[in-house]
């Protein structure tokens, strides 16, 4: 590798992937210089990276400058950006300010997001999903677990993923909640660890957790991911079984995940589409 | 009115709507009588109708027989009944038996309540709309307050709109909580005043409430219900806009809810459909 192909650029957001995350590049030879944010990133992560910046939102100027510095020319972004609650949180520069007007009036997440990459590359830093560097992370197809979905869970898991995909066409959200033929949570911004806790907390203990992409997933950012920290929500509030699309979800730990879910007797299964759960369904 | 036509059964489920719809009726002349539920009914309905049996779920047979016994011939059903989170907390009866036995499968609410409707008229007894006898609880529409949204407001009143009646089309729920073009919450069977205080508590303090009819609505229950108690949770928890839908929604208590809204700066208006709200926009 020359220099800057062996650096990589972290924008790291909140939960526990960006640490993951530098610890896996880390390992397999990359140099990880980490754009972290106040209040949303996890401090532990500057002893995972070559270096670490720590920004206000809006501080796109300072995040530039210290990639540049560094001679990184590509990122990522890694775990979930939470849009401020008090604009105080944010203090846009120049460039964040020209970025914003940019974008419209739409600020739904992804656009913005998509206008930030944008920017950055017009800047010389491409940003790249996360697993151009780690293809090893996107989640294998099949059960993970001992334990498989019932045929009763089946049920469930095919009208989970219908109704997941729906909601992601609407740009609402990934994840959904269901048990017994009722959809019990929907995620909107809280979050899929919000929304587990949730409808796992409404459910009878069984509730069958499905997490997608969007039919538009833009793979750069905001790629469904799940790990040991799902499983233990899971545990905690009657989730069942955990279902993701195969090839396009991230797993940073799944080892740990599947030791976890084989402890507590919960089912992983990563499905490619709707084709396979209803043969399965049928079968 | 003779003697059966005076008489209404009141199927009552939980939060404040079946005792404000127990005094309407009175005002009007009927003589209610209300099934109750354990765990889910005001037990001060009592004291606004003519007589009451408190039931568990699945006492169908006890039901009827209160019903018969007080020569009532139709019935409105008001207020949500959860579902029960213990098997214990239902008590099937034969009948209750062989009514789930015809559902099949499928135990989304809707299905199962009509097929109760169902069983109720083959025993002789008319499940109707709450608005059949009471049409002047229905949502006028325009907007009821001094304060009329705003520009801004009206965007995420379209977007909210738009994807209200999506989830209501994928049968997930009635509500979505939206603010500066983000969906910070979307109703599934935690019900519209947890989804109002979990979006409320996600933005900043200009959220806007949109509770609309699902595309094909069974108006025999589960009529969109709006009202003093929903302004007073918006009001908590930063709501600014609540839209129905009019002519298609419920109110019980439109003065105490005008005022209460006026008094905190809310406002409250009543669509009557996309198209107009299109129009409104452009204008």
């Amino acid at each position: 590798m020359t220099l800057a192909e062996n650096r990589i650029g972290l924008i790291a957001g909140s939960g526990p992937f960006p640490i993951l995350f530098a610890k896996k590049a880390a390992a397999r030879g990359y140099e990880v210089f980490a754009a972290a944010f106040h209040h949303e990133t996890d401090p532990a992560l500057a002893g995972h990276v070559a270096a670490m910046e720590v920004l206000h939102l809006g501080q796109v100027g300072r995040l530039t400058r210290f990639f540049r510095k560094h001679g990184v020319q590509s990122a990522v972004m890694v775990g979930a950006i939470q849009k401020p609650r008090a604009a105080s949180e944010i203090r846009p520069d120049i460039k964040a300010l020209s970025l914003l007007a940019a974008v419209r009036k739409d600020t739904h997440d992804d656009r913005l997001l998509r206008a930030f990459a944008r920017f950055l590359e017009k800047e010389g830093i491409i940003v790249r999903s996360s697993t151009f560097l780690l293809p090893e992370l996107l989640a294998r197809p099949g059960c993970w677990t001992r334990k498989k979905p019932s045929k009763k869970e089946r049920s469930d898991i095919l009208l989970g993923w219908q109704k997941a995909k729906a909601i992601g066409a609407l740009d609402i959200g990934q994840c959904v909640v269901v048990e017994n033929g009722s959809v019990l949570a929907v995620e909107a911004i809280d979050g899929t660890d919000a929304t587990i806790k949730r409808g796992g907390g409404l459910g009878r203990g069984n509730a069958v957790v499905v997490k997608v992409c969007k039919p538009i997933q833009d793979f750069r950012f905001d790629v469904p991911a799940v790990g040991a920290r799902t499983i233990e929500i899971m545990h905690e509030c009657g989730g069942r079984v955990l279902i993701v699309e195969a090839g396009r979800s991230l797993v940073f730990d799944r080892e740990e995940m599947v030791k976890l879910a084989d402890q507590y007797g919960i089912s992983i299964e990563a499905l490619a589409d709707m084709q396979e759960q209803s043969q399965k369904k049928q079968g």
